[in-house]
């Protein structure tokens, strides 16, 4: 069975020990160990869990040395009151590539939040990085460690708190200060673009990117990723509700009193899925196999999510039916995109998940950098090129006079061919006319996992700029198995007005460029370079594999380059 | 058998867990349980070890809270590199007025010595007090708790870290600095009063006495009990050589920075001892049971020494033969004490173990202050109203003539009546005449537990200042029990010049009031109230129980109010 997507027990992950694995090209993975744990709790630092942590590839003794958070005491949450000194973080280090990581000798390495900000909310995920920008702000050493690591402070909302390596051992850190602090349960600009913050931050990285991807040249800017944590009220202990995958670039600077701070710019959503969370990111060197392997000559930061299918441990999920219960996501690179020709006009306000970065007064236009996210390229490459099979759909323009299924305003098209398993990458373009922006009937996009007892929908529509993924009628088996969710998964996506290049003032929306990743029960929806919705769909049935244009509403829109690449990569060939 | 000694075992005291006992009245003791230990270690805050605490009487909710060293990692020493975290500050509360201390829930509430003072030679001992002179100088709240954690700084040298209650729950505690702070090695003055700061500090206390006892008026003054480790060169890791159980006196001020500073005006040994260690003080108000019981209506600080017996575990003491492994000293009460009336001449300059307080130019003399110790008056009482027999013995005057015992230049005169048992206080005042300041063969004192086999000779010399325990005779068992040893014990006194009141400028050799309690093999020797040297005699034969005067030199000195006590006090009733 081909699958992409590295699979760990994710809830273990958390409690008793990290799972690792190995990859020469991002493409096909070998579980580190068996086990395939590469750490786990029960040492003197960590005798209950060993929650997250990140790599110094050349640490201690040049030898890879991991930074986690050991955790004494449970239970840990930012709706009840904080066990001091539950989370700690310590190091351990390997000496056989990773497959294991013997945990110092030694106490944690930073006991806990410094005083006196020590009723947290969290303290935990250490992210390490290295960072010439910060050496320049902060007056750091050339070349120095820093980890951010995750939080937040009880009645004054989340944080991420800086710390600076202190020695050549790593054993102490000086702590630089909240370089980022969010007032409680607030949100960027309405929360439209970015969610809320919350209360809680978690598994924060920090990077710098550039156009290209990874960068620290002086031309990048920093951007970190971020789980944030919330709840409606009334706060119940122990619920955290809702959690949040977000991003977030900004400006970095000394505040008047010396710390550094980090002033957002723009933020998004990493992943619109509820279920996609805890991002994981590092910086893959040019140098690196795996981009050697694919001729990649920049550097770049990739990303792996974690997608977990039981609602953090809150839902009933199926998982004997399953036989494992959390994926990671495809990996991801990431870096900074720009959107050229922008139209000024009343679309490109924010606060958002862009920034204006720069504007053309005659041209009455705008150039608009975000975030851009792709499948890694060498992903990419190996779902086109080890393709069984590769359909090719005629593009068409679907108008609402077209209907031949369902009612009159109604568009259900089948594809000629469609792909014999649930294993496919698909990328179309659609193409909408300027009347579209506000035709509130209109729905444009896929029928995928489809079969006269169920279909899965992937539309996008104007009328709250929405893509949506309705699985109300994914699952047959949905009736009567309990935890197989029916509910819509939904993204915000603003189609920017793009100047047409003729007369001056004169636009066309900007197009709708899909790739929908179907890896059995996971989809995966990229739009645009700048979002991602990936969540869980459990078509029941073998045959549930058709895939069909999808149409609704009176104004008509055009599919192009709609391709099919069918069968993915094994990701895990070692595996049974 | 009657013993005023609590006995602990100290070495399991501190490695496997704390012991106890309660006492109505200072002179009977029950142990808290028949361990008898009120904490062990074993929790996820001290995996390893428990070290020294103490105890805030109306701490959490208004429950006696221990704050003690919870120990993560061993070895920990001076003279080797510190493993970060091995040392923390954690929270133990009692349900059971003490006899059970049970771990809060919670991590340390002091995780380490703060960034980035973490490379230290030790971090533990927390004493906690209230002192409103010190909340006054560091502007606390009134009525705050404070801790010294004692330890020191690799290549820096000892201090004692101080800290401030910041919450309630005593969960946080703000760090002020390291109040004192001594270079490493070094002494106060040329060493003779007070021994070596050395190395790292342990077992440090805080408190303020005035002329009565424990005060916190304005007339108080802050006093410091400590130990100090060091070594000579080379200095062997994992061997602390040496130990001194010191004392200090001081001014304590805000120091330019900001931060609470303490600086030693006098100083001195706390026991001359070299086995008397970890003196732990405590202020025993005058509300307590005890001074109740006994009429006392000052506020007092009293302590205990632990006098190990096998030199901190590194000589092969005969613990068998023995049946236990060390033991308490006899309560000690601490005030400021005043030598008054003494002549400014060159016997009082500094730096030493008093201050000069105050000068009258007119009558050449200057007032003394220094720390006195007594044994509590409580114990002292019961000692003289238990007495099972109480001896008078004749004063007298010897000289060299007087000689009949040994030879020429020796007097070596027996008591009329000796006690028959090895349990008894002797107490004798000797007189000097002015030219025994100069007699260089002058030896003058008591020899004790005598018997044709063995005896130990008590005597003070005028050549080197020294008050002595000769044990070189001390025990028939010492040629063939490894472990029994035979040398000196030796501290230094200084018998001032005082004014005689008469003609202006003359003046007499102060007194020497000797006090000596003979339990069994420990033999305590207090002298003028500001002078202990505790140690180990272990006499073989039962018959070892004569005394006699001693006497040696060509100066003629004389004996004064010899009262011998015998019996004192079984301070273990419910033992068997």
């Amino acid at each position: 069975m081909a699958n992409t997507h590295p699979f760990v027990q994710h809830v273990g992950y958390l409690h008793t020990g990290a799972a690792g694995a190995t990859t020469p090209d991002l493409v096909r993975y070998t579980d580190v160990n068996t086990d395939p744990t590469f750490i786990r709790s029960g040492g003197i630092n960590d005798p209950v869990a060993v929650f997250d942590g990140s790599v110094i590839p050349y640490g201690i003794n040049g030898t890879p040395t991991l930074l986690y958070t050991s955790v004494s005491y449970l239970p840990i949450q930012w709706t009840i009151p904080y066990t001091k000194g539950s989370e700690t973080q310590s190091l351990a280090v390997t000496y056989d590539g990773g497959k294991n990581f013997t945990k110092l000798n030694e106490g944690p390495v930073i006991p806990g939040p410094p005083f006196p900000v020590t009723n947290v909310t969290g303290f935990r995920d250490p992210y390490v990085f290295q960072s010439p920008q910060l050496d320049h702000v902060a007056n750091s050493t050339t070349g120095i460690w820093y980890t951010v690591i995750s939080g937040g402070i009880h009645g004054q909302g989340p944080s991420q708190f800086l710390f600076r390596q202190y020695d050549a051992d790593y054993r102490d850190w000086e702590y630089l200060g909240q370089w980022w602090h969010e007032a409680a349960n607030s949100s960027w600009g309405d929360g439209t673009w970015a969610g809320r913050w919350g209360f809680n931050f978690e598994v924060g990285n920090v990077f710098t990117l550039n156009d290209e991807g990874y960068s620290n040249s002086s031309d990048a800017e920093f951007f970190t990723t971020l789980g944030a944590e919330w709840s409606e009220v009334p706060i119940i202990p122990q619920v955290s509700q809702f959690r949040e995958m977000l991003w977030a670039s900004g400006n970095v600077s000394n505040s008047p009193n010396g710390s550094v701070h980090f002033e957002p710019t723009m933020a998004g959503k990493l992943d619109w899925g509820v279920f996609a969370y805890a991002a994981a990111g590092k910086l893959l060197p040019a140098t690196s196999q795996a981009s050697v392997h694919s001729g990649t000559t920049v550097d770049r930061f990739i990303i792996y999510l974690w997608l977990t299918n039981d609602n953090f441990g809150t839902s009933a999920f199926p998982t004997v039916q399953q036989g494992w219960s959390s994926t990671l996501t495809t990996v991801r690179e990431l870096s900074r995109g720009t959107i050229s020709n922008v139209m000024n006009d009343y679309l490109v306000a924010g606060p958002a998940s862009w920034r204006i970065a720069s504007q053309d007064k005659s041209a009455g236009t705008v150039e608009l950098v975000t975030l851009n996210q792709t499948i890694a390229r060498e992903v990419r490459a190996a779902f086109v090129s080890n393709a069984t099979r590769t359909i090719t759909e005629p593009g068409r323009t679907i108008s609402a006079s077209a209907s031949g299924y369902g009612n009159a305003s109604s568009n259900d098209l089948n594809f000629a061919q469609s792909p014999s398993s649930k294993f496919f990458m698909l990328t179309t373009t659609i193409h909408f006319p300027a009347v579209a922006r506000n035709a509130t009937d209109l729905k444009a996009g896929l029928k995928i996992l489809s079969s006269e007892y169920e279909s899965t929908s992937i539309y996008y529509q104007f009328a709250n700029e929405s893509l949506i993924i309705d699985r109300s009628n994914s699952s047959a088996a949905a009736a009567t198995t309990p935890g197989i969710l029916s509910n819509n998964e939904a993204g915000r996506l603003r189609l920017f007005n793009i100047a047409s290049g003729s007369a001056n003032g004169s636009s066309s929306i900007e197009s709708l460029a899909l790739t929908v990743v179907v890896d059995n029960s996971v989809v995966e929806v990229y739009a645009n370079d700048r979002f991602v919705l990936s969540t869980w769909v459990w078509s029941w049935y073998d045959e549930s594999t058709e895939i069909s244009f999808l149409h609704e509403g009176s104004v008509a829109v055009r599919f192009d380059d709609v391709v099919v690449y069918e069968g993915l990569v094994d990701a895990w060939p070692a595996r049974p």
